[in-house]
This record gives C-alpha cells, sequence and structure tokens, in this order.
C-alpha cells in the first residue's frame, strides 16, 4: 500500500475539503421516479469508525433497492457497491468522484486488477444528492437485476458490500485503482423479507440478555462469553420475538450475538464473565448449545408466527442461559465498554403450538470429505422420504426460518425440497454465504414439509488453499454442512441427515490404490482422515470421489435427539432419486433499455482548488 | 401434418398469388448501408425444388453477412434462419409474411415448441426487396453475432439453414407454427475462409473425373461409384486446384463428391459405374480410399497454397481414379440424368512442396466408447510431442485445410495446437458438425506445427437414441474421430492417434464390477464390446470412465503408414498436460444498440383481398 508523503496528503486533504464545500447541493437530474415515500428500515456502519453509513429498502414490486448513502467526512469521493465475496477487485460500484472541476456520479466496476471503469449502462440512479448536518447524503436505486454483465446480480442471502474512500481527486474514473484506496467490506442481508409483523400478545413481557459492562479487548477479534441465569421456579413460556440491544456508539463493533440454553442433564452451571477461548473458561460451558436466539449485524427484530413460540422456563430444561457476542474489533480500539445483548419477548399464555429447531445436511463424519485445491466442491445431505414419513405428523410441519452452517471454507449453502422425485422449492439458498456472517433468516415464504417429502441440502467449499484433503467432523478445520431450520409444530425429530456408505468410502480407496500403484494405506487400523490424507488428488481420484457421492448408499440419522434415532434400518439407503430439477429463474432482459443515461450524472458544477 | 381441403388450398394459392401480385417493390426503410458493392460469391439452392435460393457474402471486417434470398414462387410469405443443428424449433428466423393487408418482414424465433415469435431485438436487417424476373428478391445483413439470447451465433464450420413455406396469410407471427408449414434444411459453410486466391501455374490442364450419363436412382440416398484411370504412362503431376462439375439443372440433387486414388499394390481395378452399395460392386474397389479431392453442397473450388501441390501419377502411385456422388434426392425424382464430377488442375511443373494428408485424432478401436444416453460425451485423441519432434522436419509442417470425420453420432469436433503445456490454436472447429456434411475446408489461418507441439482433437457425441454403449470402430454404428490435415511439405507422418491404454481400461472394469455386484464380465475371454455392453450405465459408471479417459496413460500410434509405427515405446504414454487453455472469445455487447427498429418492416402496403 502506498502512503502518499505528508504534503501530498496534507494537499489531498484541503483539496478534498475545498471539493466538498463546492460540492453543491443541487437535486441532479431526477429521472426516475421520486425518493420512495417509505424511510429507509434498514441500517448499517459500512467501516469501523462508522463515516461511511448505510440505510436502504426494498420494493419487490419493482425488484428495486434504495440505498441512502451518508458520507460523514466527504473527502475527494467515496466508491460502494457489492461483489460476490466482498473483494475490491471485480466489483459493482457507484462512485462518486471529482475531477477538480465537479464532482461526478457513476455507475463503474473494477476489473481483476482493480481499475475501476465506467458501466456501458448506468442502472444505479442517482435520486438525490443532499447536504444535511451529519454529512453527505446520497440517494440512489438500483434494480435487483440489471442484465449488464459486469453488474453483480441482487439475490437472496448474503450480500457483501465494499466500499472505498477518495482522499484526492482523479482525472478520470479510470485513473482509479482500489488497491490504492482505504477500502472495506461489510455483509449483509440486502433483500430482508416482506414479512408483516404477527399479532403480539398483551401480556408480553420482556427479558434482557446483557453481559453488563465489558471491556471490550483491543483485538480484532473476541467471542465474549456470558452465563446468566432465569429466575428460580420461572414457569415455561413462550418466546414470541427477541431484538438485538446494541450499546450506542458501538453499533460498527459489535458483530453477531446468540443466547443458548444450557443442557438440562446439568443441575447448575459456573458463573462466567470473559473471553470463550479464555483458559478461566470452565469445561461445562460447552454444554450450553441449544440455540434460543441469534442476531448479527444488520438484522432487526425476529418475530415468531402468531401460532407458534419457542419454549423456554419450566421443568425440564436448564435455567441457565449462555450469551456469546462477537466483537469485529479491525482497528483494534482500547478501554471500549458494552453492554450489548438480546432483549427476548416472552408470554405465559403458551402459543398453541411450540416451535422447534431441526438439523437438516451432513453428519459430522470424517467420510464426507473435500479434495484440497478445490473453488468449488459440492456435498450433499439428505434427509429421506423414509424418515420424514416415519416421523413427521401427517399434517407436515411449517419451516419459517433458517439458519445456515459450514465451518471456514464454506461459500454457499442451499436446501431444497423434493416430492415424488421432483423438486417443489428452495427452503433457503445463500449463493454468496460466508461462515463469518450467519444469522437465523426469516424465510420470505414458510414451506410446508410433508410426511414422505426429501430435504436436500447442498454445501459448496473452497478448498484453494488447502494442501490435505478437509475431511468433517466438529474441528474448526474441519467442515459441517448443516442447515437449522426453525419450523411448528415442534416433532421428535431433532436430525436428519447422512452420510456416504462407509463401506462403499472403502471400495473408493481400494480402488484409488488399485490406480495408483498402491500408494494409499488401506490397512484396516488406518482411520478415515488418514486414509484422505494419504489420496494422491490428480484428477482421477477427484472426479470418482465426486461420482462416488453422488452413486453410492447412504447412512441416514434420524434421530430424536443426537443419539437416539426412529426405529428403522438406516445403513446402506438408496440415494434420494431426483427427476426434475427446480429450473432457474430466467431473467428477462430487455433489448432496449431506454431510460438510463449513457454516462455518469454530474453532481456539482463547483469551481476546482478555490 | 395436416394437409388443407382442396378448396382451403385453392383459396389460399389465389390468396396468395395476389399478395405476390400486390407486393409492391419498394425500396423499404433502408436504415443502414447500401447493398453491399461486391456480388454475391456463394450460392445454394435451400429446397429440393429449388424455388428458393440462397446466395451470401461474408464480410469480416463489419463481421457480417449479406444475404440474397430468392424466392421463385412467392405464396403467402417465406421463412428463413439457423439452427443449432437444423430443427424448426428453437430456430433463429426471418419472416416475411402477409396479414393480408401488407406485407412484413421481421427478425423472429421459434420456440420449442415450433411457435413463431417477433424479436425484442430486430438484428436481422432488410435492404431491399424486388421483383425480379426470377422471382422475389430479398437482400438482408444480419452480425455474425447479434448479444439477442434468442439470436444463434453465426460461427466458423458447419451452419444449418432453415427454411419454411408460408401457404396462407397469418394474422400475426404468433399465429404460425413450423410445424403446419412446408419446411426443410440444407447444411451450408456460411462463413467461408477470405484466401486470395494463388497465382496458378501457366502450363496448368485439367481433368474432368465424372461418371457419364448417370441415371439417379429414385430414391433418397445414393451414393454412387465410378472408376477410371489415368492414361497409361501418365508422369507425376501436382494437382493445384479442383473445383466441382455439377449437370445443370441437378444442383440441388447433387449433394457431395470425392475423388479417391486407388491402392498402389494392385496392378488393374475392375471398370465399374453404379451405386457403392450394389451387390454389383468388385470388392476390390474396397482399396480406393486415398482421397485427392472432396467437394460438398455450396464448396467453391479449392486452391492449394503456391507453394504445394498434391502429387498424382507417375511411379509408385496407381492409375486407377474412383469418383464417389452422393446424390440426396428426398423427392425420390426418376429418370433424372446426370454427368456430374470433379475437374482437376494440374501442372508437370512440379511445386516445391508436396502436399500430404495426416490423419488426427483417436485410433479405430473399441476401447474407446461412448456410453449410451449421453447429449454430449467427449472423447480426445492426441498426437503427442513424443512424435512430433521425432516424425517432423525441424522447420515444421504448414496446415492448411481440414476435413473432419466422425460416423453417427458425432456432433462437434475441434483440433487444438498446444505447445509447452499452452494451447496456442484452434486448428479447426465445428461446433455444429454433421455426419452428413463432411467437406475438406480450407483454414482461414495457415496453422505451422513444429516438432515437439501437441494436437488434441475432441469430438462430442450425442447417444440420446442408443441403448448399448457405442464403441470405437470401422462400422457405421461404430464411431470414429479423425480429423484429416492436409499439410506441406509432405513428411512421413501418416498417422498421430491415440487410444486409452487397455490395461487402465480394464481396471475400469474392474473396479464396476466391484462397485456393481459382479455384473460384468471380466474374464479374459470377453471382447472389450462385449464387456462394455454389461456395464450398467448408472452415474457413478459413466463418470468414472469419463474421469479414466482423462486421466489414464495412453497408446499412441504413430505411424509411417496405417501399420508401421516410428520407432520407440508408444504404449503407456502419460497425458499430456495443459496448462492454460483458449480462452473462448468474450462477444462485446454494445449497452445501447440504437439503429435497430423495434418492430418488423412493413414491405408493402398493397390491398388484401383483390
Amino acid at each position: 500500500m502506498q502512503v502518499p508523503s505528508p504534503s501530498v496528503r496534507e494537499a489531498a486533504s484541503m483539496y478534498g475539503t475545498a471539493v466538498a464545500v463546492f460540492l453543491v447541493i443541487l437535486v441532479a437530474a431526477l429521472q426516475g421516479s421520486a425518493p420512495p415515500e417509505s424511510p429507509f428500515p434498514y441500517h448499517i456502519p459500512l467501516d469501523p469508525e462508522g463515516t461511511l453509513e448505510l440505510s436502504w429498502n426494498v420494493s419487490y414490486v419493482q425488484e428495486t433497492v434504495h440505498f441512502q448513502l451518508l458520507v460523514r467526512e466527504l473527502k475527494a469521493g467515496v466508491l460502494f457497491g457489492m461483489s460476490d465475496r466482498g473483494e475490491l477487485e471485480n466489483a459493482d460500484l457507484v462512485v462518486l468522484w471529482t475531477d477538480g472541476d465537479g464532482a461526478h456520479f457513476g455507475d463503474a466496476w473494477s476489473d481483476q486488477k482493480g481499475q475501476i471503469h465506467l458501466d456501458a449502462q448506468q442502472d444505479y440512479q442517482l435520486l438525490r444528492a443532499q447536504r444535511t448536518r451529519e454529512g453527505l447524503s446520497l440517494l440512489f436505486k438500483r434494480p435487483f437485476g440489471t442484465c449488464d454483465p459486469k453488474d453483480y446480480l441482487i439475490e437472496d442471502g448474503t450480500v457483501h458490500l465494499v466500499y472505498g474512500i477518495l482522499e484526492e481527486p482523479f482525472q478520470s474514473l479510470e485513473a482509479i485503482n482500489v488497491s490504492s484506496l482505504q477500502t472495506g467490506l461489510q455483509r449483509v442481508q440486502l433483500l430482508k423479507p416482506n414479512i408483516s409483523i404477527p399479532a403480539l400478545p398483551s401480556d408480553m413481557r420482556t427479558m434482557e440478555i446483557r453481559a453488563p459492562d465489558v471491556l471490550v479487548p483491543g483485538q480484532e477479534t473476541t467471542y465474549w462469553c456470558y452465563i446468566t441465569e432465569l429466575p428460580d421456579g420461572f414457569p415455561r413460556h413462550h418466546i414470541v420475538m427477541y431484538e438485538p440491544i446494541v450499546t450506542e456508539g458501538n453499533e460498527a463493533l459489535v458483530h453477531h450475538m446468540e443466547v443458548f440454553q444450557c443442557a438440562a442433564e446439568f443441575e447448575s452451571f459456573p458463573h462466567f464473565s470473559g473471553p470463550c477461548d479464555s483458559k478461566m473458561k470452565p469445561e461445562r460451558l460447552n454444554y450450553c448449545r441449544h440455540v434460543l436466539a441469534a442476531w448479527a449485524l444488520g438484522a432487526k427484530a425476529f418475530y415468531y408466527p402468531e401460532e407458534a413460540g419457542l419454549a423456554f422456563g419450566g421443568p425440564g430444561s436448564s435455567r441457565f442461559l449462555r450469551l456469546e457476542v462477537h466483537y469485529h474489533n479491525p482497528l483494534m480500539i482500547k478501554g471500549r465498554r458494552d453492554s450489548s445483548g438480546i432483549r427476548l419477548y416472552y408470554t405465559a399464555t403458551l402459543r398453541r403450538f411450540d416451535a422447534g429447531i431441526m438439523e437438516l445436511g451432513l453428519v459430522y463424519t470424517p467420510v464426507m470429505a473435500i479434495p484440497p485445491q478445490e473453488t468449488g466442491f459440492v456435498l450433499t445431505g439428505y434427509c429421506t422420504d423414509k424418515c420424514t414419513q416415519l416421523a413427521l405428523p401427517p399434517s407436515g410441519i411449517h419451516i419459517f426460518a433458517s439458519q445456515l452452517h459450514t465451518h471456514l471454507t464454506g461459500r454457499k449453502v442451499v436446501t431444497v425440497l423434493a416430492r415424488d422425485g421432483r423438486e417443489k422449492e428452495i427452503v433457503n439458498r445463500d449463493n454468496h454465504y460466508s461462515p463469518h456472517f450467519q444469522e437465523i433468516r426469516m424465510l420470505k415464504k414458510v414451506v410446508s414439509v410433508h410426511p414422505g417429502d426429501v430435504l436436500i441440502t447442498s454445501c459448496t467449499y473452497n478448498t484453494g488453499d488447502r494442501k490435505l484433503a478437509t475431511v468433517g467432523g466438529f474441528g474448526i478445520l474441519e467442515e459441517m454442512c448443516v442447515n437449522y431450520v426453525h419450523y411448528y409444530p415442534l416433532t421428535q425429530l431433532e436430525l436428519c441427515k447422512s452420510a456416504v456408505d462407509p463401506g462403499f468410502l472403502q471400495k473408493y480407496f481400494h480402488l484409488v490404490n488399485r490406480f495408483n500403484s498402491e500408494e494409499v494405506c488401506t490397512c484396516p487400523q488406518t482411520s478415515v482422515p488418514e486414509q484422505f490424507a494419504s489420496v494422491p488428488w490428480n484428477s482421477f481420484n477427484r472426479q470418482v470421489l465426486k461420482a462416488l457421492y453422488s452413486f453410492a448408499p447412504i447412512s441416514m440419522h434420524c434421530n430424536k435427539s443426537s443419539a437416539v434415532r426412529f426405529q428403522g434400518e438406516w445403513n446402506l439407503q438408496p440415494l434420494p432419486e431426483i427427476i426434475s430439477k427446480l429450473e432457474e429463474p430466467t431473467r428477462h432482459c430487455p433489448a432496449s433499455r431506454g431510460q438510463s443515461p449513457a454516462g455518469p450524472t454530474m453532481v456539482s458544477i463547483g469551481g476546482g482548488k478555490g
């Protein structure tokens, strides 16, 4: 990174100020609709200092997002946009920049070297540029899809927002390279579902689960663990909603928070407030893993459907709760105090249905492995018709929320519902999934699962930086593929997952052996991870492993709890056969686009070096 | 197919005539460039009766084809276009139709049910509609690529032209379904290379090889065989060009013609003139397989490069030649006489280099097989660096023409040149290859092959209609993957082909056995075709076969003639490693397209039912 010499920096700063002053706040050519009447329900700080703040709303009818970007201390410009995984290269951008004579706003893109180019087609449309007390406020909108191949397609799931600060003027857009700028990324679910708030009970009470007065460590990443407990004799209630409580000023610091219930088998848990990886943390806290509530940056309140609530309290459940707060502190700010947490809203008037959480995807076992150096390897776990037939009530269950989960190499996750061999609908999908951004998401549409349905969960992994195979397991360097679905009415089925039949995996190792002059140790005392570690990863062994996973019979976990299976034969089950796949929606790209101007919008006519 | 009742047909015919009369021959809105100054060098009849005749030229600078379509007996309209393999569904079309009040010309497409729709973007541009003595002449142009996803991309290689005759008016385009029309297809190389004609020797003489006065059989397909001979003592000459001689009136009947030289080991060959599959055909004619010249419909004269010629005559070569003419007679016309053939232009003043023909691709062996029910299975044959190192002269060879060859399931063929592990250029490619249209094609650009280069020939097959695996071999129901390249200077290397190592294929059968409860017979007395016939074609066995072919070592045929290998070890050779692939050219699609009108062009304002 180039650091300009003080004099240059100083000049640039003066210059920037001048531009900011001269940035005449005219309402720039409003070629489209007026600013939306509804305010912006969603807000997020983009940078750790909070100098860039994004607000937005979503119109599903117009398939458009309106953005309001607040730039608190405008220098010579700003860039904002989206990219596949938060990289500044190959990004879809809007740029506000000045060439000294005026400020311009344009739809642009960065190439793989980070150089910026103006889009042939201008799809971000500036609606207003306004000086406010807080800073410069830019209002612009963009359709979800633009048909411009250089543009990002705004989809459900995670969106990686990127930003950059222009410290000095540039003669042209092409003169800008993102590598020389202060840049960053922020993950967010941009397309929030448009769900009306369910009616809330009149006897609703609240409970705040927060770690009081935490001194946030001056390091980039901290997971803070805090144990609290429900009042003695607290009876059974239903949680009907919850929302984050973020200490004012720490909005850019608190990344995500979860409340877990501890295991009922232990009478009590020691109190603790400290980093989760502390050596002082009592061992027993590892038994506090049953999720009650989860929030991540950008999310708002979470509401249960009107007819269901999540039970807590009462006999048979632990009084002890664990709060986990993830502090993301890249500027290593020291001395900051925080008391963030989650506010639970609950009722004693139990709703008609208990809500439950079911685990779909892959069993945590090393037989499911990803070869090294794969950029998009897919593993798939099944919840079979046989299991749903046995375990679901005749009227089915209704999935209303979902939390996707993998470890570090996960890049995409999707769960599809199939019926009679035909894919019917997507339960949840994230094409830009990040293991660093796992939130419980309300589904746009409740998905009903009937006995005999199949749920297929596929995860895509990138092991480009690994030297050895990545096997399934609990370790952070091992992998998982899980979708925690939130549903009602509660059933006994807690876990509906699969893995390849271990006998067929041994046949695979045997054939690898045969084709590769006995390099792989298949002696019976060898463990599966060791066998995978000795596979020479040539194209043949990679492709045959893929073929094996999409062919070999599976072993099903159709379980009441993590150890208790439903009765039946669950080994050597046939892979569910899918005879028709869901089609990708085709985006209708109009041949003549008309409205969008061909060039950037002139925002200011202010004179240069005043 | 629906046949209209006589009265309807009669009315339609009257109507059609009326429309034709009223089709005011105005020069329709000439929004583009004037008609090209150059005439149309290429011509082809579209239908067997020759009522539709297409002429065209190609501008590589503008990446545009100008078409002139002559409609000899206009009824209520005509449609013309292109599709992947000559089907009328999913075709890219221009339609001239009348709704009774006027005639319209528009860029359209047919969906998979054959219904016609107007393109949102009009890329076929009408330049002139003119009544001539011969019929209605439509002049229009189209860019190679249009960026309209509904449009066909005009590429090198075979193009499947389609046509249809509108017998009656239609109220709208959408009312037309191709299934109710008289339709057909014609294959042609649309993008002829733009090669300047080499200087020809002053002592050039000609020789016509034609079967005199053949009574063309009244059946759809006839291959006619005719044996002729060079004059006694005819010395060594160089063929420098050749061209077709097609009997006037039979232009739509003569599909392709080839001249073969017979084998030198036989003193003489019996004379014969009759169908090639006749029981009367002497056995010995099967030894006349060395190609001297080949022509197919739509091709023009073939010129050798100025410094090379194809040797014929003289000692060491047979005096006997076999002419093969393919008559395509779908209307089963009887009593037609034909004397078509090929005119060879040759010189006694030998040119500097002898030209030669080399066979690239796959060895004719059953070890290379395609599973049934595959729509795009690829087999690849290699000419390795080791072979070219040994067999090519230090200055290399120059490939100037190529003839691609597969049997019935071939759909695409491509040969790529690689150097130092990197793909460098395409030798020849046909993405719409048809086994029914095999012509020798001049390359747009001569490709030089140096010692150490690798030539990779891949064929894509469609076995969607097969029940069993299709193995490699000579039979018409077996497959081949061959590129006959024409090059100079002549070398001893006649054949540079490969196949998978047979030992590794046996390992494949063994593992199929292991994974499929011993269904495959691997007893040593079983033949490879029988082994393939017993494979249960599940996804695993298909994918592992693919993986095997792209991994297992190969057996090379690096041969002087079909039986004599160059010295060296040619078994268990490593597959050439390719570290960088050629990138597909990206088509730059302008965001604003401007010029093209949004709707069809009104061609006539003539009143309806006069």
